[in-house]
This record gives C-alpha cells, structure tokens and sequence, in this order.
C-alpha cells in the first residue's frame, strides 16, 4: 500500500484549520453578523459593530505612546490591552483576510506576566512594557512557523527554535507578540496573496489589494488590529501597502534595523537587502518605535546593523523639497497626480523651497533591481514552490523563466549599479545650485505606485516608483495625503503615453472603482537618515493636516 | 605589410622607460654608489649614505604632525618638504624598487601653488596642508595611469580624467601627490611582483618581499620615502605588508573610508569589499590622517560611505584582551611566537586581563573569502592578462583554473557567512562570562602571517590569519613588536603538524635567512572601532615600546 502524497491544497487546507482553531470562538463574528461582499469601505465598521466593549475601543483607537502611558499609570493593564488587540484583530481579520499565524493564548500568558512583574517590581520591563506588536510573516518568532505565503513551509519546520534578532529586543523591551500577517509567495508579489492563507484586501475598498507584501500588516493596522507592526522592504514592500492603506511607514537604510533571522524568500542574495521597519498610525509613534530599537545598540547582535545612534535632528526652517510627480516612465493615476499637488501646494504655501525632480536612471536602477532579484534564476523559490507542486501565479513566471546567471554577469551589474549611485549622490548634491539657499535639497516627494490601490488581481506590474530606492539605499517615509475620490478623480482626457505599459495603466483607471483608495506619497531623504525624514514627514503632514 | 604586436614585455619596457625618464637625475644615486646586493638590511642607509642634505633628513625622519606644524610655522615650505620626499623616494626605489608611477613635477608645481596661497591668503587650505602623501597604485589620480601590475592598463587609459574620491578630498584638504607605489599582478598575490615593474623587496631584509598587496607603500614608508601612504585591503592587503615592515596600518571596515574610484583587480565583485587605509610610522599620524577623511563627511561624496563621525574613545583602565598565538591551522614560526609573547607578558604585566581566544570557523572563513575572489572563474583576471599574453605567476594560478560559478551558488556561500559572522558576534559577546569585570574582550590581538617576512617568491599561500577580518569585516590595526633574530628564533624541535601546509613552513623556516625580519602583529576590533582600535594599540605600544 502506497501512502498518498498531500496535494499541496491538502497541506495548505491542514495549516489553516491548525490556525483557525486557535481564534477564541467568542470573539469572532457571526457569520451572518459580518458586512456583505458588497460593503467595500471596513474602515468604521469595527467600532460601530458593538462587537467591541467601549474599553476595548478606547484602547485599541490609541497610539502606542498613549497605550504605554496607561499602562505604566496603571489606567490599563498588558492583559486588556493584549486582550482588546486579539479581539479586534479577530474582526479585522474576518473583514480583510490579513492574519497567517495567530497565537492569542501565548500573548495572554506574556502579558500577564509584564502585569505581574510590574505589580510586584514597580519596574517596566522596558520602553515597550506591554504593547502588543505584530508582525510580517518573514519574522521568526520562537515557538511558530514562518511559511512566507509558501505551502512548503507550512510545517517545514512546524516551528522555530529562536526569535528573530529584532524580535528578540522588542521582546526584551517588553513587546507582546500574538500573531503574524499575510504575505505574498516568497513575499515577491505586489499584492499579499498565497496558497495557504489567500488574499488581504485592502479595508479602505475590500475590491482594492492591501498591496504587497506587507499587505497583511497595513490591512489589519488600519484597522486598528493591531497598535503598530512591523513589516519588510526589497522593493516596496513596506511603502506599497502603507501607501494604499494611508498608513505612516519608514523603510530604512540598511543597517540601522536588525534583519538577522528573518526569513527570506531569496536567502543569500546582497546585491540588494531587504530592510525591516514600522508601519503604524502615527509619526511619534514610529519615532518612538525607532528610537527604542536603535538605543538597544542592536549592532551587538546582528553582525550587519551599523554603530549609528539614534539622533536628534534640527530641521532648518524652511526645507528644499524636490517634487517628482511623474518618473517620465508611467504616468501617475489622477488621484496620485492630486496628492502631489495638494502636498506641492502645502510646501509652497508655508514658504519651502520646492524645486522639480526629473529623475535619471529610475528605470535603468529598476532593471538592475529586478535583475538581481531574479539572479539565482528562481532556483530557490522553484525548489520551494515545486515542492508541493502548489500553482505558480502570475506575478511569479518571472521566476519560472529566470536564468541562474554566472557570477561575472553579476559583477557587471554590481560595477554598474555603483557608478549609478554615485551618480545619484551627485546630482542630490548639485540641487545647491538652484535651491535659494544654496544647500541641498532635503527630501524628494513622490508617488509611491501610480495609482491609490489596484482592484485585486490587477496590480500593474511596475515598482519603479520604489525599487530605485532600495537599490539606491535612502532612508524613505510614507505619509498618507488623500483617498481617491470618484468626482474629484475623474479620467481625464488621454495625454499621449510614454509607452505600452503607460497606456495599459491609463486605459484601467477607473475612478469609480478606485473610489475610496488611499492616495498616500513617500518622502525620501539620504541614507541613515531616518530622524530627519520622521521630522520632515511632521513639517508636511502638519501642513496638509490630512486623517481617515 | 602586418604591423606585429607588441608582446608583454615590450609593452611593459616602453611603460618603464617612460617613467624611468621622469625621474630627476641629480637625485639617482649613481649605480656603483649604491649598496650590493649582497647587503641586505638598507633600513638606515639613506640617511648615512650622505646623498640626503641634513635638512632633508630632518624633514624625512619627521612625523606628518611635525611636517605639517613646521609648514604651518613657516619653518619648511611645501616645496621643501615635496623635494625632501621625491629625493628620498628616488633612493627608496633604487634600494627596493617601491615605486609605479612618478609625477614628481606635478607635485612641485603643487606644493609651489600651495606655498604661494599661504603666503598670499596666510591660510592654509586644509589640515594636510602641503603635506606628501603616496599612494598604492590602485588609487586613481587625475592625469595619471592606474596599471593594478597588469600589463594591459600600461596605456588603457594612459591616464584617468579624475580622480578617486579619497584623492579628491585628501587634495581638497591640501595634500600633495607625487608617486604611486608598486602591487602585485591584480592586487591578488601577497608578494608585489608583476610584469610591468618587478618585485619589490624589503628594506630590512632585502631577501625578503615586501609583502602584498600593498608591498610599494610598506617598503617605500619604512624607508621615509614617504611620510604616510594609503593602502587597500580585501584579504590582507594593508595588513601583511605593514607587518613585513614593522609599521603601523589601519585596515579599516568598509565604509569607513571612501573607496569610489579606485581600481579594482575584482571590479563588481561585492561579497568581500575592499577598504583602504593609511600606513605610516606613528599612531599619532594614522589618527589624524584618519580624524582628517572621516571629518570630510566622505558619505556626500561616495555612495557607500557611512556617516559615522570620527569619535572620542574612553578606554577603560584595564582592557580586556584576547591573544590567539596560533589560530590551529598553521602554528606561527619562532619570531612571531616571541612577538606574541612579548605583546602578551607586557600586558599581563600591567594587569590587563588577558584571555585566550581559540579561533572558530578562521578556515571556512578564508576558504569563504576564497570562494569570493574566484566566484567570477577569474574570467576578468584571464580577460585582462591574456590581452597580451602576459604569464601568469604562479600565485595567480587559482584564476586560471577557477569556475564561473552560478548566482544560486554564491547565495548559499553568502547565506553561510551572514550565519559565521553572527555566530563570530556572539562569541566575542560571549567573553563577558570570563573576563574579570564582566565586559566582553576589547580586541583579540594575532599574527598577521605565520612568519616574519618571506623569502622574495616563497610566499606559503595562506592568508588565514588575516582574510577572516575582511570577511567578518572588523576594523584593524597594526603594530611593529619586534624583529626576527637568528639567534633569538631558532628552529625549535618539530612537534607534530596540524597538516601539510603547516609540516612544509615549519621545514622551509631558516633562522639565517629571516633575519631582520619585521614580526608586527595585529590588533583587531569590532566593526566601526577605528578609534578604538588606535587608542588600544597605543596602549600596546607604549608598554612594548619598540621602534626599529
């Protein structure tokens, strides 16, 4: 007798019922009790359901630093908090499909011990004494699995013996952790859909992607599941789903954030690293999240973090902002298009020295990038994949058909690479030239995709708008300015496009279903530069003084 | 009628005689006057040989503080001290034949340049006002060749339009260029032998090299040819070269010091970077020469550079030190026994706490860095040499020979050392539970090579002592400790070898012919700890209290 080898459907099937046993069945919504497929804007729905007590509201509505603050005046135990966050989290999920792993009781159990310890100590254990944290499913967190959207991985293995080093220090700095959030296969998607745990929509539009692949983090922070999250970065993969989620996000250089011991859907690749950094609600918050992370000296366990301390920044009074609207390569989407100008027209308003940013190399860094990515020839994400046999999608042939390139093709694009950032040092140092001030500019603004959100399935095949950045290393920000609006967004009449890719894109903008999307942008600064972007992210946002 | 190629060789005459003719005449020493080859330590002879004024002694025996304070003082003009320079350099290279390019024109036209704007301005126009500074040929210098040894870049280009960016800032802050010294063939053979301009030998014992890869600057500055020199380093490059001629040298970690636009044997290759650093005669001159970049803020200038600034170190009163006399792999020969012994008694005797460190994973390190330097199958190497059918020497055989590997496969190497470098991190942590006061070690301090010195062409092909530094990227120092003696360091009775390699350089070890020879040794730091790095090896070098 043979034994039947698993579909892959049958170990994702497995995995899933694992998890879904693990909700506390009072918390979750009846069925019948949910919002309809047709309600597309989730984004009050929690906190009008009655499905959560006014406590379980007021704390889950609140910022990190208000979160720790009750809890070291004693207004709010860990335990509630942990409690109200698995709760609402719970709803969130049920509303945008956003969670992988989930492990409520452990949280339960941690926070009742930082309760206890407090009582009797009179101590915090940390900054971060009590609050409930979530993370990216690449994370390693002891004791659980992290599959990266990959069916092979779903017990492969079952679970983990040690934390990620950054989990590590936030655990020492007293974070709770209770659950992970969806990805997409190998986190190489722009959109966070898989095998195991399917699609995360976006809560702003539930047609609308949360974007990838930190989609499962901004889908369930938005909806305020969870305080403040951690996701990861190679191409965009912090800033596309803060952007369509309307969430405060850093992506930083790296180095300053530890990464040792996260998983990687393309292990062993530098060419270009990915980054981790927080996506959450507001600018103190990710300060303060920052702040604790760099000031646990991390470049005494992770052997890439760099001995740079957490600094205190003095923006000059007036900044030098470089706008680019448009890459020259696809046009933005109208309700981008009118996120630039709303922040263009803030900054000149306040009396900023705001100049014009016509990229160079965008597109030729956004090849290198995708050529890196693809170096290995997909070798490992096809031996993961092929495992299992699980179905490639779409967003993943380029993979399939890579080509496991010599490693002298390698050093040409590496060799290449480096004479086009130092050329993008440059021409950032040559904007003394035409500033008023004679310094250089301080941050670029720009789109992050070319549109706010994409419907799902439908995400146009084109991180230009980010990828440069990773290539080019620069510590960036995301700063929520708008939604899309189907009256003020119309489709106007067709410019002439830069290219096939650029009509595409033009020919599916449509404003009636885009409608509510969040029209986020990002602000670049230099590298190892992340105080003075969070900074300069408060100048603006003060400015155009925008919330959901 | 064909025109005939030209062979290597003649090439490599033309590019000679080209740079012979540039030399000033009166400053050769006529070829009877000179010492025979018989004589083998010419340490002191140029300043007994009375072809030096005294003045020029003066100026050449000075530290760079001196030299510039003097210039500052307007006791010594720039012109002097350049003359005072060329001339002894012109000498240093009959003696070892240190040097590549000469451009000692340029340089008087620059130092009179710089004179006359102190004299005109009665500023200078940096902290290294006037001062000469030689360079490893790798660093390019506008209007000047960069040959890296390799026959092929005699004429291609026959100059560079600009310089590196470590140049441009050392000239910005007022340095005077007017030579490049002698490397091997690609910068990858630890002697620097190559058919453009031969070996260069070792001013202590000229049946010694010089060391490699940066054998011309280590041979030229130990015999004040040079004030200070800058090197690289990508598997020990500054290291074995400072320590075959007792100096002191900093191998830095990589964006420390900026390396956009210099010359790479490797160019593209990323998975070991190479880093430059000074050498020179004194920690006091390595400190403001490295205070002097760092304060540049070289990060506005390359790409890669990292903005930590140059920092003020508080040692604490006692270090704690681990010594690793043997890393297991090769035991070290008797000279450089003795000089860990003398470093080691010397401490203990000043009550630092001294541990003992057994290396781990210092052989797949260097079998890693390996993997590296051939990942390419030497196709740029081969590409380069057999553009004129240069031959290739024996240490260059591994690129004749080696694989064009595939992306997937460097991935793995690449995965395996982020894990060895972490797994390094936490040992070091580690220490913390035997030392004295708690606090993991400050430094391990080792033997650069297991010998002092080699005979010209018998270089044991192991750099296992150095290139797990590079891999780990640590940041280094060098420090002189003693010079072999015959009578000191004889051959000790066989004991059993660890393996071949270690049996074949315990037999070649020949008391006579190593004597003179440098055993300096190496002081190793974590990452980013230059300054640290300096102030611990003047510690060490205050209680040994050596000079040659």
């Amino acid at each position: 007798m043979t034994i039947k080898k698993p579909t892959y459907a049958e170990i994702a099937a497995k995995k899933v019922k694992q998890r879904d046993a693990k909700f506390i069945k009072e918390w979750l919504v009846p069925d019948d009790k949910l919002p309809s497929s047709e309600v597309k804007d989730v984004l009050k729905w929690i906190q009008k359901s009655g499905f959560l007590s006014s406590k379980e509201i007021e704390i889950t509505q609140s910022n990190i630093t208000t979160i720790l603050a009750n809890i070291k005046a004693r207004e709010w135990t860990s335990v509630e908090v942990t409690a109200a966050f698995c709760h609402r989290a719970t709803i969130a999920h049920q509303l945008t499909n956003c969670l992988s792993e989930i492990f409520f009781e452990d949280a339960l159990i941690r926070a009742a011990e930082l309760d206890k310890h407090y009582e009797e100590t009179g101590q915090t254990v940390g900054p971060l004494h009590g609050l409930p944290i979530s993370l990216k499913d690449n994370f390693n967190v002891k004791g659980q699995a992290t599959t990266l959207g990959i069916v092979n991985f779903c017990f492969n293995p079952e679970k983990f013996d040690e934390d990620a080093v950054l989990v590590k220090i936030l655990r020492e700095k007293g974070a709770v952790f209770y659950l992970k959030t969806n990805v997409p296969v190998a986190m190489m998607m722009p959109e966070s859909n898989n095998h195991i745990w399917g699609n995360t929509t976006n809560p702003l539009n539930r047609s609308l992607s949360s974007g990838g692949s930190s989609g499962g983090e901004a889908s369930l922070i938005k909806l305020r599941g969870s305080p403040m999250g951690v996701g990861s970065d190679i191409g965009g993969s912090i800033r596309i789903p803060a952007s369509f989620q309307n969430l405060y996000a850093i992506k930083p250089t790296f180095g300053r954030f530890p990464t040792y011991g996260a998983r990687s859907g393309l292990p062993g690749l530098e060419s270009v690293n990915s980054v981790n950094g927080p996506l959450g609600n507001s600018l103190d918050d990710l300060e303060y999240y920052c702040r604790t992370v760099v000031e646990s000296e991390p470049w005494f366990h992770d052997a890439k973090c760099i001995e740079i301390p957490w600094r205190k920044v003095e923006l000059p009074g007036k900044l030098n902002i470089a706008i680019c609207a448009d890459d020259g390569f696809i046009r933005p989407t109208p309700p981008i298009r009118r996120a630039v100008k709303i922040v263009e027209d803030a900054l000149r308003e306040d009396g900023h020295d705001v100049i014009e940013w016509v990229p160079e190399d965008h597109l030729r860094l956004s090849q290198i990038i995708s050529a890196f990515f693809l170096s290995d020839g997909g070798v490992h994400v096809k031996q993961e994949t092929e495992a299992t046999g699980e179905s490639i999608f779409p967003y993943m042939k380029p993979y399939e058909n890579a080509v496991d390139i010599p490693v002298s093709e390698l050093w040409k694009l590496q060799a290449e690479r480096t004479h086009l950032i130092k050329k993008y040092l440059d021409r950032w140092n040559a904007t003394a030239a035409i500033t008023k001030n004679g310094k250089p500019i301080d941050a670029i603004i720009m789109p992050v995709t070319p549109f706010a959100g994409n419907p799902n399935g439908k995400f146009h095949d084109y991180v230009g708008y980010t990828s440069p950045f990773n290539v080019l290393d620069y510590s960036v920000g995301i700063f929520p300015v708008t939604r899309a609006d189907k009256d003020l967004d119309a489709k106007d009449e067709q410019s002439t496009n830069y290219n096939e890719s650029d009509r595409k894109i033009w020919d599916d903008y449509n404003p009636e279903a885009n409608h509510g999307g969040a029209a986020a942008l990002q602000l670049i600064g230099r590298k190892f530069q992340e105080e003075k972007v969070i900074e300069m992210m408060k100048v603006v946002s003060q400015l155009i003084n925008y919330s959901d």
